[in-house]
């Protein structure tokens, strides 16, 4: 399947709004999980079903509803009845293939984007997407399975004396977009030094190895731009965002994450150009050690030349050839080779040829 | 003919707006059909002139006449009449080389753009062009040939229970754009399907075939792109327009719309550099294999040298050589011989070159 | 002489303003020729001298006065006196290596542009240089020699019921500027037709003429391109200039002439990239070409290397080799290399190198 | 570790504003000194603790508090309450992987940017980050490290008659700006004399260090270029800023240096340019060097080939081959074969290939 | 020392406005000229030292004072005294690798730029710099050394009827500064026919002298690049210039001199792309003369292989070989030779090798 267009086909057609689960299904039974906290109180539980979650509509809380798992179309369906979701905002939810944006309505306000990952041994990225859904005193995130970057949040969350804990949605909506590019940066950091490493190795070393790293690495940095770029306009509109469900409190914290995306972006162009050098630098050094071979070889050969030649003047079998009846005639010859052969070594060390 | 422009020269030179056809003539007869409907009625047929479509220009029903064929001047040019629209719009109908634009005129838009199709080995997009005339109670559809990718929508229409059937002619306009977006998509998508398989084929076993299918992948993305791309500036001035065609209810579906169609350019581009990423990987590939066979058969080629050499002095016809006259000779020199050969392999794997 | 260029000598120091003619002299006398129309009434007719012209410069018909030949710095000068025009303007005019530019002048507009012109065989453009000075009730053109593309224009004016008897001067300059831009797109597309067969032969038949015919259209693309993209800014100047001299009539035809130059330029840049592409092709082609020359060259010589070594081993004059004796020795020994050949031949289809 | 990122893990979860040192440990105690004057009084030294310092923050002197060593988050944390300085900001003076930015407070502003140094033999340049909190009567600078660029800055303070002594802390913020950017610049004249001789090495003799040389080249403007050019943005904000701590007379010492760090941007774009440039260079001098190589050398044994092909002819053991029983048979093949030498390098010469 | 920036180090630390000479002193004695004039009077002449300037601040004339050479800093601080120059301006007015810039101040702009010079193989260019500060009543030039491009601004001067005497001095520096823009285009040129020449020369007979032309016009215009693209910039401030000092009459002027600056930048940019091209071309081009001799010895080679094979055959000695003991089997083999050579040849040829 092509990796950088999630299947479209399954939507074609279909009425705008539709939903339908655009990706790969990643469990088996999507997860609820509710956190609702004010400075005096912790609710913290995964919970069974929609109902269960309790009027976090209404409450002066501070609500987070996390879902994991985007397949079961039923429950989004409910999820958006229950909080007044337009249906176009479910279906970009459950569409995975959603391109990186941020809508605002009158009132509250939809980003999606993704988390990426590295596997263990790094050679391959995966991106799941998070959407989340603000408004004034709840928030709800879309997760496509369970496991995400967000467990210092919720550690956070639990310490009572915690900053989190008098601050509102906006500023937990922060906090997760935080570690969300942090992970990025985390995540570019750790290709990074194995790409200056492979730097290191390409001139010292050019292995067909090395060349299947770099063309991986290229492709995985594609995947990584295609996710981060779109990210920094999406902290820039919503920096500059003139709605009421972000405080002003709020807003040098996502000046700030700006800054720490930009830092990504940048990181990422760095790498995509290094890798674009470790390419031709490689090419390079493959032509070099061959051309050392060549040289080599060729050298070699060459020098042998004249002495075959000579070899075979005296198996002429001519009836007059004096040299043939000279006494010394034969260790003359091989004298006489050596001496050729030390000239034009002697004559290709003068030009620097070897 | 050149394929990234149509035939100017008909054209060249005649009083702008003066009609005629610049294409490639795909049908006979142009085929008319009128599909009219409010929530209550649906009429829903092929027409045999123009005069049969009705009163649809005053009738309150969302009227959406549909014609397939533009090389019939005099049809066109009565639809022009009948419905008042400008030469200058009716030439551009007519000229299937134009690029795709939006145009707003007091009472009606204008927008004209290509649907592109894969033939069935994906190797060769061509493209129909869609020019679409929106007023208030109706729109009039132009192609070239009939077949199309509106079939969902013409279904959804019949549903008398649908959303089509209480939204307008603009709502109308969108789902057809929406269509045509999503099947950039999918056409993209099924390239970029086998432009990836071609990536992990280069390396393996990189065969001329394989470049041509670059080449020939190189062109047709350059032609995707020159359909794409300007359809994004289309669909942000519509978005942005200030007609009272387009009601306040339609705008959230073509913001929708324009980061669908910014999913289609984002992954254009992306191709884009694969493809030339993939030029390039080829290239290498196909050096690196010649180098392996040249390096294998230059150090086959050196091992030889010195035997031959080693053969020649003992074919020497010197009367005094005394080796030759030895019992063991000639079989000292083939051991002294094999002892070479295995010297200098010994030599070659310790330098790492075999 | 600098083709990019044009002679900045002899005008180097000079006071600004100052006349003289910079290019190359293509005729003898400077032609005038006078067309003046309303509605009713038609002149049309080369004229003698300046004077013969007449009061246009007053009365309400449309007058267009064309003047092939711009040595003339007299007459030049004299125009300039009659209606009008600053020196700097006369100065641009008479400069042919002028930079395509619109000028907004309280009264008038000027604006000096390229005509292309392609030869015969397709491989060379030239240019001339089109000035046009249009006022409310007058039009000035200023070509560099007789012929150009304005027949079809001129033969709408002999049409007594045509649309352009009506209409006034700024309409008669757009429909000149619809010729050349409408030529530009001629030029390309022969130049195109072309291009995209070059790209079916170099993949074919790599020939050095073909790579002769690649240079030269990137040097005629970039000669094209000097010309055609300045226009594209020209044109949208013009679209915006709030000058009483274009009315408002007129507008939708400079708006439809902006999408129709915005193609020009879009070609212009796909057959640029087109032919950076070719270029690397071609030398791609040549290189796989050479390779398998020498591959099957090289595998030639390999074969033969040690039956030549074997032919050596039993050309050695030892007393004792034992095989020489053998009665089918030689036959033995044929039989062996055949075997030594095959076998190598056999080792190299296995590798797919043959 | 990753060069162009720092270690982010550190801080990964941790709430935003948390205090935690992000880099090198590069000293053992932080070192702060205080210089406070007037155009009367100078006070300089180097203070045990902060309460040391005394109360800078009313006096009307000009108070500049610079602290050297980054890693004592107590310290900094002490100096953040006693100044009132946001958590926000504490964070980014500790982490040393800050990318530059300038941001303003209601009364002050920030601003982190990066100093270069070069090592002694100018093959390895280093950061050191400079953050400096800008308020109407104080100044606080924070330094990973003792060792700067400040020294004459220091100098000119002392002297009690200059211009230093009568501004106020903008324009000593301005002076330290200025020594940072003209020393950017002595690091990139550094590199680029070395980058320019490299330059001339490369056509003469391509040795591989050169490439070596030139890729570390690449890699360090690659990092300049990462500290500079954000730089640029960052004293383009400080000049717009409408801020009261930075007087108006200060306006055109800012205006003055935005130019100064655009010739420092302007360089590094050129020397990036250039050591493409000479990397394609090096490549096309090898090739170009191996290929005189091997075309002697082919050129050497082709014209043995001819020769020892006919001492093999006079090597064969024919009963019947008149030549051999010449007289002069010898000599006149010895001079045929000078004669066949002769006319091959003669041939050579003609067609230019030796 | 680094072409690209001047020496640096020795401003590195000064107090800004400090007055010291940075470049390379070209002269021993500055020299001073005034030219004073109204359309009545003119005055002009040398002068010993600035005193003998006269009361040109004050008096209506039109006063041109020019200063040729730059390192006497006392005299660049009187002039500063004098006519009330900010030290800034005198530092950049010393600083001979100043970017150029143009700088408004209340009653005066400031502009300095290069002055391109080309030496008389047209091999190098060299620049000098000037500034220029313009009032409302006098306007003083500083250039490195004597000798300029301004005589026949000077000689337009001499002539009492001449459109100068009217003018005031914003005209002056507009001639000036058309001298130099237009000096810039024959600057370009020059080098422009000399690179068209090389175009041409490169296919037919790639010489490594080529290689390195082409390599120096790439740093030459790189450097030419540097000084024109940023006058762009400074000529389109100047025509925005809200400043009395120039008058509503100069405007149409500035607005000529922007397009001709376009022109130079434009004309650069070709240059610099078609020397890139260049430089592949010759790659392309040696390698392929290198190919074709190396196809040619190759082929020359491979014929003579199997032709050698068969001497080495019949030179064994084996004692049953019968084929050398028929009466014709020298012949025979001969024949056989010849057959073998003339059959591959004809081989070659048919698969177009030869």
């Amino acid at each position: 399947m092509a990796r950088f267009l999630k299947n479209i086909d399954k939507k074609a057609g279909l009425p705008p709004g539709s939903l339908i689960f655009i990706g790969q299904q990643r469990m088996d039974e999507p997860r609820l999980r509710i956190i609702d906290f004010n400075p005096q109180t912790l609710r913290k539980e995964f919970i069974p079903s929609l109902e269960a979650a309790g009027p976090i509509k209404t409450t002066a809380t501070t609500s987070w509803l996390n879902i994991d798992g985007l397949h079961d179309s039923d429950l989004i369906k409910r999820i958006g009845e229950e909080f007044d979701l337009p249906a176009l905002m479910l279906e970009d939810i459950q569409d995975t293939g959603q391109r990186p944006k941020v809508e605002e309505y009158p009132d509250h306000v939809f980003i999606t984007m993704k988390m990426l990952f590295l596997n263990e041994d790094q050679s391959e990225v995966w991106s799941e997407q998070l959407s989340a859904v603000l408004t004034e005193n709840y928030l709800i995130t879309f997760q496509e399975r369970p496991g995400d970057v967000f467990e210092p949040v919720r550690n956070r969350i639990d310490n009572p004396n915690g900053k989190m804990r008098v601050r509102g949605c906006d500023y937990l909506l922060y906090t997760l977009l935080d570690c969300v590019v942090e992970n990025y940066l985390k995540v570019i950091e750790k290709m990074g030094e194995r790409i200056e490493e492979i730097e290191d190795e390409v001139l010292e070393n050019p292995e067909p190895d090395l060349l299947e790293e770099i063309n991986l690495y290229r492709r995985e940095i594609a995947y990584v731009r295609k996710a981060v770029r779109p990210v920094r306009e999406i902290l820039s509109k919503l920096k500059n965002l003139d709605s009421e469900v972000i405080v002003h409190e709020t807003m040098p914290y996502l000046r700030d994450l700006v800054s720490l995306e930009e830092q990504a972006v940048d990181s990422t162009e760095i790498y995509k150009e290094m890798l674009a050098d470790l390419f031709s630098t490689y090419n390079m050094a493959i032509g070099s050690k061959l051309n050392d071979i060549m040289k080599f070889l060729t050298i070699f050969a060459t020098i042998f030349i004249p002495l075959t030649f000579l070899a075979g003047i005296y198996g002429m079998n001519f009836e007059s050839m004096p040299e043939l009846h000279y006494k010394y005639g034969y260790y003359i010859l091989l004298g006489a080779m050596s001496a050729v052969a030390v000239g034009m070594l002697l004559y290709f060390k003068k030009r620097k040829w070897i």
